[in-house]
């Protein structure tokens, strides 16, 4: 009799559940709620508004997801629950949450619902610079021996600026608060009543190291003497590795998903990492992007090398045995959905109705017919501001070369070769820094979904990128981590590289560099990374300059919006 | 019994006439055509091809122009021919055309109609560069006197750079006119049968000087041996003042436009600097900016100053008596219809419609919503090169501070304020060079039409704005020029300065700046100046660079455009 196991990963504006067959890889079924609440950015429910900078999630969402996809994908597959031997799942992060000691999120508590620092602060909510910066800086001057696993920075999206924030807004919302977790943890907690923290968030995001684990009490009371005890406070919880089972399947969690109470849940996991074994990827060198609305760069290497501006190295961060590699880039998907929603004329709308086509696609209809170097353009990628190799929310897009003859196509094509540039500076740092990157593979729905753009980072990158064989990459890993919490006793796997190998699928296609375009491309990554380099290591500082003018506008209230 | 003048003011995109009565200024009847070729920037009109940079007119339009809005006003206002005592035209410059030696347009002829080079090279043709890189350079080298008139810098826009480009690329062409004419001289040609140059473009375009002349035979003979004799081969004709009468409808002109044969035409002025005594400047200090397409700015000065990068100085290039400065910006209108047409989402053309505005009222409705620095933007206003202060049409356009959260509206309202740095950067280069600037008053359509565009410029320039009294200033302007040319014996005027103050007119309306928006504005302002510098003072040429890169992937013919 065949067994199942099922994968769910979070994303940023829905989650989807996938069945996978244990011995075949098959996914017979999968299905996607996107999050009725979606980023709040501008408002809470109840319309309480919000500053520029944040992002917001509501919890209920993530409930949601469970209880209408896992029934799903039961049905379509007409698999019963009782052969579903695993569950596993993946998450966006940081995007962590208070919660109240019985696991209760503090936006669920009525007297918390108009309160913003009661809800999930999603990976891009970037209102904690202020207390990022300062965290970099103490960190700086004291030497902790920490800060350069993490590329020299920690992020304003990781836990401690999110729960410092807090605390310095919002001193009640933080004593309120019995944990700071990241939804990750907190959804497992729901399925299981069994409270984890993955080794992946713990080590990437919350500065835990496996051998040295958390900073020092005295490093948190020097940021405020109120953070001195913030690990036994709001973090508390050991440390749950990567691979290991969670717990099971309660009761509760069987009447809300429709799964047997007992089915083995993997700990919490993250989408990008979730998604190497997916892959098949086995050992170092070989670079996975997992390219959605953000891309996360994945890569395994033998040794301990500190890298400037990566977001970390974990050991055992991604697969036991090696130490993991993470860097990033904050807006891919997201910067050309922004052009789309806000860029694209009602022209291109019409155009594209009359030819049947998505708007995505009648756009890559015209702008795969340029040359490389045609549009005269380049951008720097940064409307969301620069995760690697940067590190530094503040900084803001640019775009340079447009003239009355610039069509919209040639802007597109420039966004995406921007995002190219981006993963060519990360790939070159992490050469520089001593880790070798040797193959490169994308997962996530761009590379699925978009020939034209994986083939500009082809020529762009200047090496073939394989493309995983699953549209539903994390999904398909955290399924793998399932199957692995199962065991093979209950017909799973002892570990994830007996399954990867049966489980993770990649395609036939391999985009290959063109010579003629990696020619032309080198001279516009030149221009690009001059611009990298002025704009983003303070040859002028006119980005956070404007900033800090749009806040003050904001906040001095002029505006009529 | 009334008598009345005609204006007609060729524009970038259409012709307009404006009927006037002498004694009052009032406008009786106006009426516009626009091009039926417009600008022909991608193709000829029989599908030859056109490069980029390139942007040509057809003459014939011209002729249209006269033959149906001429027509059109006498109807309109119910005014008989013979009540009309003068016609005065207004056009763009530089732009010129070759003729035969009966003023026939190379491109009337057969053989020549796919030749681009036999068509009008419109003011924003910019394929001339390379050529006027060159006069630039070997000007200087000789020390030529006349240089720093310039601002030191010869536009690819002017006479002589266009000239050599036919040379250049095309001596059969060359060889084959009789006369290189602005377009406004051809007009009056066509009208008055008196072939004629105007002292304003032939000083401010052709580099001629009341006192010394054109550059010597030894300049042009150092550009090309083949130019030694430019002057007399294809300049050829004596120079007239503006204010002067050319001459008279001649029976043919008569035929075409409906007005009396006899009629007093005076020579041709352009569109700009017809507009001075159209608001009533009599004197120095008070400058005029002319806002369509693109800004140019006038002012004049009791002396000869030398400011780096203005456009030129020309004694009585303006108005008799004093020494007329320009300067300009060759992207300001165009650049507002660049981003409706290329950047405006389809979700504003709706709602636009359901509101019932025009979609630049619909836009200004939410722009003007904003408060100075809240978009977190700032653009370089040079999506069609820079005038001045650079003198440099191959430098580019940029915007920068772009985040996912950035509207449209705010880009709008961006590049909005981008023209206005624009015009801050050369009052301030203008006052940096000796030459007053206390007055500042605007004409055309922006001023009469987009009271937040003319606030933003009034909080940006830090001076109140008088703006014009009449929505056709160029118009109006080439009337006052028409009643001259007539004279006072006709019922006319005997000078411009006695004109001026009966039919000029302003509005009663003054944009006065807002000290707190000043205030912000002057630090946007001071990032403004400092990219202005870095890219346009060559701190990075990446523009330059991306454009050689652009031509080469056209000219390689890659693309399936």
């Amino acid at each position: 009799m065949a067994k199942y196991s099922i994968g769910v990963d979070f994303g940023t504006l829905s989650g989807r559940a996938v069945l996978v067959n244990v011995s075949t890889g098959e996914e017979l079924a999968s299905s996607v709620l996107n999050y009725p609440h979606a980023v709040m950015d501008r408002a809470l429910p109840d319309g309480t508004p919000l500053m520029p900078d944040w992002a917001l999630q509501h919890p209920q969402d993530y409930l949601d997801v469970l209880s209408h996809t896992i029934p799903a994908v039961l049905k379509e597959a007409g698999v019963a629950a009782k052969d579903v031997i695993g569950v596993g799942i993946d998450f966006t992060a940081c995007t962590v949450m208070p919660v109240k000691a019985d696991g209760t999120p503090l936006c669920f508590l009525p007297e918390y619902v108009s309160n913003p620092h009661a809800y999930v602060k999603l990976w891009k909510h970037h209102a904690a610079q202020d207390k990022a910066n300062q965290l970099n800086e103490i960190a700086a001057a004291r030497g902790e021996k920490w800060l350069p696993r993490y590329g020299g920075k920690i992020s304003s999206e990781w836990v401690i600026p999110k729960l410092w924030q807090i605390l310095d807004e919002d001193e009640g919302v933080y004593k309120e608060m019995d944990f700071f977790m990241e939804a990750a943890d907190w959804v497992i907690w729901r399925l299981t009543g069994v409270q984890t923290r993955n080794s992946c968030t713990a080590g990437y995001k919350a500065i835990w190291h496996k051998q040295d684990g958390y900073p020092t009490p005295d490093f948190f009371k020097a940021l405020d003497p109120r953070l001195e005890r913030v690990v036994e406070e709001k973090l508390c919880c050991p440390i749950t590795p990567l691979g290991s089972k969670a717990g099971e399947i309660t009761p509760a969690a069987s009447t809300l998903t429709g799964l047997c109470p007992g089915t083995a849940v993997a700990v919490g996991n993250v989408d990008a990492h979730v998604c190497v074994p997916a892959v098949k990827i086995d050992g170092p060198g070989k670079m996975l992007a997992i390219m959605g609305t953000s891309t996360c760069h994945m890569i395994m290497a033998d040794h301990e090398a500190l890298v400037p501006g990566i977001c970390g190295v974990v050991e055992d961060g991604i697969l036991p045995g090696y130490f993991g590699y993470e860097a990033g880039q904050s807006c891919v998907g997201d910067h050309f959905a922004w052009f789309i929603d806000n860029c694209l004329p009602g022209s291109y709308w019409e155009e594209a109705k009359a030819t049947g086509m998505g708007i995505h696609q009648y756009l890559r209809s015209k702008a795969e017919k340029l040359a490389p170097g045609e549009s005269g353009l380049v951008a720097l990628d940064w409307w969301n501001g620069n995760r690697s190799v940067l590190v530094d929310v503040d900084l803001t897009g640019l775009m340079l070369g447009m003239t009355l003859q610039t069509r919209p196509e040639e802007i597109y094509r420039a966004l995406i070769e921007a995002t190219a540039f981006g993963t060519r500076k990360i790939i070159e740092t992490f050469r520089a820094g001593g880790v070798p990157v040797e193959e490169f593979y994308a997962s996530g729905g761009i590379s699925q979904k978009d020939p034209m753009t994986m083939q500009i980072y082809a020529d762009i990158i200047g090496m073939p990128i394989h493309i995983a064989g699953s549209a539903q990459g994390p999904a398909l890993g955290a399924a793998i981590f399932g199957a692995v919490a199962a065991g093979k006793a209950a017909g799973g796997y002892d570990s994830v590289y007996e399954a990867a190998p049966v489980m993770g699928k990649l395609k036939d296609v391999v985009y290959t560099p063109i010579p003629e375009h990696m020619a032309v491309y080198d001279k516009l990554y030149a221009a690009y990374n001059r611009l990298h380099d002025y704009f983003g290591l303070g040859g002028d500082n006119v980005m956070k300059e404007l900033k800090a003018i749009r806040k003050a506008a904001l906040e001095k209230g002029e505006s009529g919006c």
